[in-house]
């Protein structure tokens, strides 16, 4: 009776165990086997996602690999696709790596109506002699979860979907084309599946993954893009949602992406409130760089304050560029230390547009997985174009080595333990 | 030449085209021959949705209807479901009338990913003698149009779904429960199904419409609810989409359903911005009646600012507190026209706190759909429990008189052009 007990305490609160408790090994271990007390009938510890029990069903037809050339973002897919369903009576289900094809959902599914829906994006790269490699899933997976918790979709083992991740990406890893700056785009898709119309918790939910092969963003070297600086809408506010990579956050995102089209700007620049905060760029997080009168270069992003996508080449951006002001590691092409300084904080458009007239502004640019490193030569804002410095390759001084180092890590040219091997 | 030259004048823009210009009916003629210029290939006037085109696949293995009694909101569905498939090369296609059953839709399509989709609710009554009726449908397909329109999906003729819906819903009347109170909850949605991971406006969408008999929301007469004001997380802000039923709406505010559960309140209150003003109550509008000290009865509700939902029990219960007030039609119970007034203007949770605290406070409640009005005897701010009067069957002075008025319409004891037939 004693293991019962320990069982029942641990409960609905599983997932929250701290991973070095005991208590958390203890229902690792109890994972697949247990899900209801035997003697009462009631809930105890509910299976999480187990690499152990993953099925795999190979496709009878594969599909033939595309020519590279070819590809436009996430229209192709590979030849499988893993999925795992949730239930809130008995946990997480067997994963299973099969054939990519349609997902039979019921009309009433939440993920239909209420957006009870979340995912992630992340790149395996092929290396040259074969090697496959992930930029820090581990990052994914976190963030994956508290997408997950602020909207009541069930939280899981992050490292657990990432060892099925690989498993999967090792079937496909053909797909991977094998040319400079063409990778595998993963994504990661959670969504509430449950069968009735009530706004609540879902009791069913569906994680699954796909994977595309992608191309280089810049197939034809970096080119600057111009933005719409975007007051009619807003992406986020305090309070919302805008820290969590759900889908709620993009479909409302369209119309200014295409009224930004329609004036004859790339992307639109998402400013918020009466002070006109730069916030991110279409889908990617925002930088800036001034040089001060003190000849100190800033580099400078938004803070992380509810309303910012804890964007990972943000985050990656930001300690390579730390680590460099700190003197560990260093970045050749950078300001030297003791003349570069890195903030998170708020900045307007109007500080922008003034370093711009005073010539203070070195840079702008975005960050994201698909482009790693978007340079902006133009905001449209209120009527007016301020005019921002691009590098001859269309990168500037601090965006360059920055990008240089990060992607030397992503394909392997650089060693680091963001990199993690998915096939030797 | 010439009337190919007319269609292709046409071209996207025809959606939009005024009802009553010659266009819009030159359009609507050619709707189903006529998307492509033959001479140049060029996309013209494309079909809108068309009940001429309906195809009825009736099921072979109806279900059994359940008892109504134990009916839980949204769980249970009737026998058809409609579809209408949509694609920006060749617009609408073949609405179909077909057996309820779970949709396709491959892992990459835009609904999944980026919350493209919307939604609406209204009811079917069965009134005695067996006419069934539907209450302002017009205005939900209207909603449904503004909805799709900010999220890049296709727009269509509300008319002509009203019309699908009609069929549908005499196709499957024998599940509207013959019970007072019962009726059939009808839930248009629309989806984007492009299978491609761009976040852009898709090119492929699918509307469906599906049933659900209900049971009254208080079976046991009025229960006053109590909620909790939320101030940690918002429903909606400047710029974003709570004026519209889009899913992107809900799914984040089921977190604060829930936290309010945990405290002991049956639903939220959303409180907006630092001085918190009142906006919606969990999923329904908000009214507040005052009494003030020059003897006047005031009912309140916010304005609609953008980040208000247009709610049709709101307008309903707005237009009938407005004829009372004008003198056009009195309804008996409210205070006389001279000492009542109706007005939409911000009100703030201190302007509530102090009017309960001096005795003026005469109601609060929620409206919608789903419950029609929702009397609210408590409201918890920050630690500390508002008292709100209401009276013994529940309800207050003027929600009661409002109610009966609305649900007399409804059930078709009281003639009305908002009660539209759809079947005698």
């Amino acid at each position: 009776m004693s293991s019962l007990r320990t069982l029942r305490s641990l409960s609905s609160a599983h997932r929250f165990i701290s991973r070095t408790s005991p208590a958390w090994h203890l229902s690792r271990r109890l994972n697949s086997t247990v899900s209801r007390d035997p003697m009462t009938g009631e809930l105890t510890a509910l299976p999480d996602i187990e690499l152990s029990r993953l099925e795999i069903i190979q496709t009878k037809q594969p599909k033939q690999t595309p020519n590279a050339s070819n590809l436009v973002f996430g229209h192709t897919f590979t030849d499988h696709m893993l999925t795992i369903p949730w239930s809130a009576n008995s946990g997480w289900g067997n994963p299973k790596i099969q054939p990519y094809g349609p997902i039979s959902i019921e009309p009433s599914a939440t993920v239909l109506h209420y957006a009870q829906e979340l995912f992630e994006g992340l790149k395996a790269y092929r290396h040259p002699g074969g090697k496959v490699t992930l930029f820090r899933p581990d990052m994914n997976m976190k963030r994956m979860n508290t997408s997950a918790k602020r909207v009541a979709l069930p939280t899981f083992d992050g490292d657990a979907l990432v060892e099925l991740m690989k498993r999967l990406i090792q079937i496909d890893k053909h797909w991977i084309p094998d040319q400079p700056g063409y990778s595998l785009y993963i994504r990661p898709t959670l969504i509430g599946t449950q069968p009735a119309l009530g706004v609540a918790p879902p009791n069913q939910a569906l994680l699954f993954v796909i994977c595309s092969p992608v191309g280089p963003y810049y197939p034809e070297g970096f080119k600057p893009i111009a933005l719409y600086g975007t007051t009619e809408y807003s992406r986020a506010a305090p309070g919302g949602t805008g820290a969590f990579k759900l889908g709620a956050n993009y479909a409302p995102g369209v119309v200014a992406q295409k009224e930004a089209a329609q004036k004859g700007y790339a992307q639109n620049l998402w400013l918020h409130g009466p002070d006109h905060h730069i916030t991110e760029v279409g889908t990617m997080n925002t930088f800036v760089v001034f040089k001060h009168e003190n000849g100190v270069t800033e580099l400078v992003t938004p803070p992380l304050d509810g309303m910012i996508l804890p964007g990972i080449t943000r985050d990656s951006t930001l300690a390579l560029a730390r680590d460099h002001a700190s003197g560990k590691v260093i970045l050749e092409g950078l300001p030297e230390p003791s003349k570069f300084v890195v903030n998170e904080r708020p900045i307007t458009i109007k500080e922008v547009k003034e370093a711009a007239q005073r010539g203070s502004l070195v840079e702008f640019f975005g960050t994201g997985t698909a482009a790693v490193i978007s340079p902006v030569n133009k905001i449209g804002y209120l009527g007016e174009d301020i005019h921002i410095p691009t590098g001859p390759d269309g990168m500037g001084p601090v965006s360059r080595p920055i990008w240089k180092q990060l992607v030397g890590i992503q394909v392997g040219n650089i060693p680091s333990p963001w990199s993690v091997v998915v096939t030797e």
